[in-house]
């Protein structure tokens, strides 16, 4: 049985280590796939997109414990969530809303039975103590419900849905990746909006970029915008760091325009 | 069987994986974790600290092997140790004693056996060709006896317990993490020896924090102190970066008072 | 069955991981290790010389799966390489050629069977589309030859031949490793060729380091040229990092020479 883990713990020290640990401790026969264990610390969003761009790659089945958790040992809930197809384990601060967007919901339960604790609980640490053991037992087939009590909805983080204008589409800058690529809230059907138009991105009111359908469609150095694998465009540079270059952060405005 | 790394081999080089390469080779059911691969190179107390603080929350017979060994090749020697509930195999430069301290020693062993090493043995990887193959024949059950002889002891790295002064207890930083929270050698015994009162740490003669229960007792960009999932009072900021916002070292002095 | 990932996808996204997750559905019983994910985005060389020094240290009929691959997308191959021992599967672009050089290659193939693809294929994450599926295929005992049409050839990045000269060896520096030590393309018969005499290693025309035997030959923060790990002579400083002091760049040129 997968259980993977998406977390903000980095690979510098220990953390990420012992929840594979406990997990091996209660099912030996689960194998633990890391997401990512880079998220920015407390970044919530981008644990968010991350766990949405990769969730769906793995077998039915799957278990999906993500923790970015500032709130740990506060007053926010773990929870636990059972889809069609998967199971998600984490702090109900809105980690999970991403993935579960497309998930078919079928049960919500808060992790309240300290039966499936690790003991003694430590107040800043729930990954190991809270949520590695409650991902354990889901992948050994302990039904959900014996987690704690079921409750009716989750912490939503807001998507920001594109925005059709006169000119073209406004969309934002979501999630930076490891190679200075900035994907974007753009999907296909947006750009499908546009017609069959040649297109360009526009950072502020500057034209950067023509958008295509490979990096390479453009010179070594040249900026460009491609559909990338996540299905979201991205705006890159060829061999370069569009990210660096031009001083992107998550958040930022940018639009797609059909070229004059 | 279970077989955790612990090395200051980064994750940016080949090494760490050929260790596990080779463990494969040897026994194919083994599972291999890396608690870290990120300890500062030649830093055995950063590595002592995680391997402590990490390998009691792997299951009962695990082999924790640790290579963070700026002697490779002198004369340091490597071993292996059996202790009541686990093996731990590296060099005996000190960084497995301080996970050792808690665990019942049942043999301490020279790794001498050549019939166990990978051939050809290199001068500068003791982890690839002595290390990882010994790990590997004592999670096959291989007795430690066969590779090589007995030793009484193994090198011990001083533990800085700390001390009682008139008004507080003094302390130091021993570890930094990912998040910038400075670990402390101050355990909850020593904590309630200081009775219920409320409590604050200090940095030099300057009063820092409050003693609290979770992170976010404090507002966010706070600094407080809490008594971390490795059952030492952690100096954090809520949301920040106590090591670099009050640039802490490893080895720096403060101090637990009750407040006035 | 064990397959091998060599990438510059980093480990700050979630990349590699979906890699795995459609390698775990497609063969539930393959172990996938990585040998690293940090070659520097679109540096070939480095990531050939990574495969090249680890692929020969797992067992016999492991997959490795490379993917370094700025051109993805475009126009260069997909492959798959069968030697004696090993499958090779990634780009052809030159990343796996190194590897191949002293393996006795069995069968080349390119990967064109879209029965073999993940469906739908991005034009920018072939890793996920193309290559992770073919090595997940191959570990369940595909026939190489269903992937796609033989190939005669692969494309080969040329080997830095170290040269003999009146008073020594000209070689120069392939890869800087994590410890900032500084792997040359000079190995044990080039040293040899020069006779049992004491060896200075020269950068530029100044006389650099001696040649000895391990890291602690020369005391802490003094330079010393080894025979490492690799099998490739490596300018070291004991307890520092060269290439750091010294520094050095892959392609920089330096020679061995007889002591005076």
């Amino acid at each position: 049985m997968l259980i993977t883990l998406t977390t903000d713990f980095g690979l510098h020290d220990w953390f990420a280590s012992v929840m594979q640990g406990v997990i091996a401790g209660l099912n030996k026969r689960a194998t633990v796939l890391s997401i990512t264990h880079q998220i920015a610390p407390g970044d919530i969003r981008s644990g968010a997109f991350a766990l949405a761009a990769a969730y769906r790659f793995f077998p039915k089945g799957t278990v999906h414990l993500a923790v970015v958790d500032p709130g740990v040992g506060s007053a926010r809930k773990p929870i636990a969530v059972q889809t069609s197809r998967f199971f998600f384990v984490g702090p109900d601060n809105g980690l999970l809303s991403w993935a579960l967007m497309k998930e078919k919901i079928k049960a919500i339960h808060a992790l309240e039975n300290e039966k499936y604790f690790l003991h003694p609980i430590s107040n800043t640490f729930h990954g190991r103590d809270i949520f590695a053991p409650a991902a354990a037992h889901l992948s050994l087939g302990l039904p959900i419900s014996k987690l704690g009590p079921p409750l009716k909805d989750f912490v939503h983080l807001p998507w920001p849905e594109p925005r059709r204008r006169k000119n073209g589409i406004e969309g934002e800058i979501l999630y930076l990746d490891h190679f200075g690529n900035a994907i974007t809230n753009i999907d296909s059907a947006a750009l499908e909006s546009l017609g069959g138009r040649s297109l360009c991105v526009y950072l502020g009111r500057k034209p950067r970029c023509p958008v295509c359908d490979f990096y390479q469609a453009v010179p070594s150095g040249k900026p460009i915008a491609v559909l990338g694998s996540s299905a979201f465009l991205e705006i890159a540079i060829n061999g370069g760091n569009a990210a660096k270059t031009f001083s992107l952060r998550p958040g930022d405005p940018m639009t797609v325009q059909p070229r004059r």
